[in-house]
């Protein structure tokens, strides 16, 4: 017996983080291809865009497009991120989009300002507006974001207390508002977190939030994304951001080179799932393929281990390889 | 409070892993400085290069040389590596050598065999051979390998009762000789293991060996390796194998191409142990440095993972960044 959850929830994102980051140029039927494998892996929830500033993000500028080209798939949520109300409006025009109503807090001023030009607390303020709009449109608002849970390149730590103000920011909209949070993300954006901090602060999430699930966007962008997500997973947090291959991430924040790492890896985390018998509702093998599509499309290598090596299904089902080179 | 231990030793093997699956070509001189890069961090005892017949395996041919090329550092051991007496001959001839008298057992026959031509019993009988061929030379016999005690691409899955029968074969040679095992390393030859089939068979290890320190030797073939070394720090190991910059491992048994991940990196260890609060003497600084060195020597982006995004020290530090681009 152990503590695990029975079963994880994983939301992709490697169509929205990995092209985001990545030059323009990638056509709209190489990202629909990639979504569509995304899609038939049995993940049911696919970030496929963003609707933001086309001036400054050009690789998002055909959202609407790439929305239009994609051949769904039933049971499948095709969603998109937005960061102002004029990319809501933009995207709430696209009728191929599922949308939803996602509420976002920071825990950093510096990070907040960087994004939304307005300091932490504000932007918490404003959050009532984005309730407001959304339930204009008929969308319950479920779940909430706290962006640089963990630690931000420009202010360094988060301290715990400084991460309770801004749950307490969270909680003062939920408590003024007809909202109920059924989902807490805590992201680490830029790649913070470690395995004791995740266990910390979910902990505190929970606390704070007993009636929701907490969930996590992990990066790993130092190399413990995994480990974060296991500390997590022995928590029996059941709901998880992550990239098809790895895609996505910060390579031009403060990073040494374009090599960067960034979101946890999507078939590394599924992965991890099966070997602890949680099940994720992927297809591993399935996916994996995806993640190799991922890296022809975009045309270097992607940082996923599994890609690479490959799973141990094929291994489990030989039993009888031939040997190789000596191997001390 | 934690379960943490209070510090870790590290054995790097990133010098011998890792250029024994390169290409021959890299000078004695590119490597004696890849050496010394890695004694100037801090870590304490370096395997530098095997001792293996030079036909089948020409990079490690000019082994002899390259250990009387090191300008050597106090308190640092350099060690090697062998598979038969022969090679120990030869090692035992360079007095460059800081020899140590250590024993491999195996939980496969299949991987024995590819390795030493015999069974895993009759390997495991013959290290009663080793232990007086070790005492013959003064040489105490503290140390104890299981390969593929998780699982082996030739059989697959270990299961626990032959990982127990393997261990049986190890506590019987002890018995039988005047060998007391400080050291007992479970090894994850081809990366099979993960956080939980670390704990139990951690847990396995120290049943049959309460008095020995439990070592890992993990791979991050699949991703796993440092959620792998995580759950192992909670159970209090203190003993790990890795790799600068995460060199080494089988990218020719079985795996899908060359960017198949190697031994853990250890970088990304100490930066997770660092996190952790866990000492490992190693300025970690220098140590990405030293990954950096490896990887302008190999000349291809190598997998660790910290060596690309750099450590949390600098933005510690400064906590005072630039805004860069949006990062939604």
């Amino acid at each position: 017996m152990t503590n695990f959850p029975r079963r994880i929830e994983i939301r992709e994102e490697g169509p929205r983080e990995g092209f985001q980051i990545e030059p323009p140029g990638f056509t709209v039927a190489q990202r629909a291809e990639l979504v569509e494998a995304l899609a038939g892996t049995g993940l049911r929830q696919i970030q496929v865009a963003s609707f933001v500033n086309p001036a400054r993000v050009p690789q998002m500028a055909d959202a609407p497009e790439l929305f239009r080209a994609i051949r769904k798939r039933p049971g499948v949520r095709y969603t998109a991120l937005w960061l102002n109300a004029n990319g809501f409006q933009r995207a709430a025009s696209v009728p191929e989009v599922d949308l939803e109503g996602s509420l976002y807090f920071y825990a950093t001023d510096a990070f907040c300002r960087m994004n939304n030009n307005a300091s932490a607390e504000a932007h918490a303020e404003a959050q009532r507006e984005w309730v407001q709009r959304y339930h204009e449109r008929g969308l319950p608002v479920e779940t909430a974001y706290l962006m640089t849970a963990f630690g931000c390149n420009f202010e360094g730590e988060v301290p715990l207390p400084r991460l309770r103000q801004a749950l307490q920011q969270m909680a003062r909209v939920q408590d003024e508002t007809s909202v109920r949070l059924q989902r807490v993300v805590l992201a680490d954006t830029v790649g913070w977190a470690n395995p004791e901090s995740v266990r910390e602060r979910v902990g505190l999430a929970r606390e704070m939030f007993p009636d929701a699930r907490i969930g996590l966007h992990l990066h790993d962008t130092r190399g413990l994304g995994l480990a974060n997500a296991y500390a997590a997973l022995k928590e029996g947090v059941d709901l998880f951001d992550s990239s098809v291959a790895g895609l996505g991430g910060c390579p031009f924040s403060g990073h040494v080179d374009h090599a960067a790492a960034g979101n946890i890896c999507t078939e590394d985390l599924v992965f991890l799932c099966h070997e602890l018998n949680i099940e994720t509702g992927v297809d591993l093998e399935r996916l994996v393929e995806a993640a190799r599509l991922a890296q022809r499309i975009i045309g270097r290598r992607l940082n996923g281990r599994l890609m690479h090596s490959g799973s141990l299904a094929a291994l489990r089902a030989a039993k009888n390889g031939s040997p190789t080179q000596e191997t001390p």
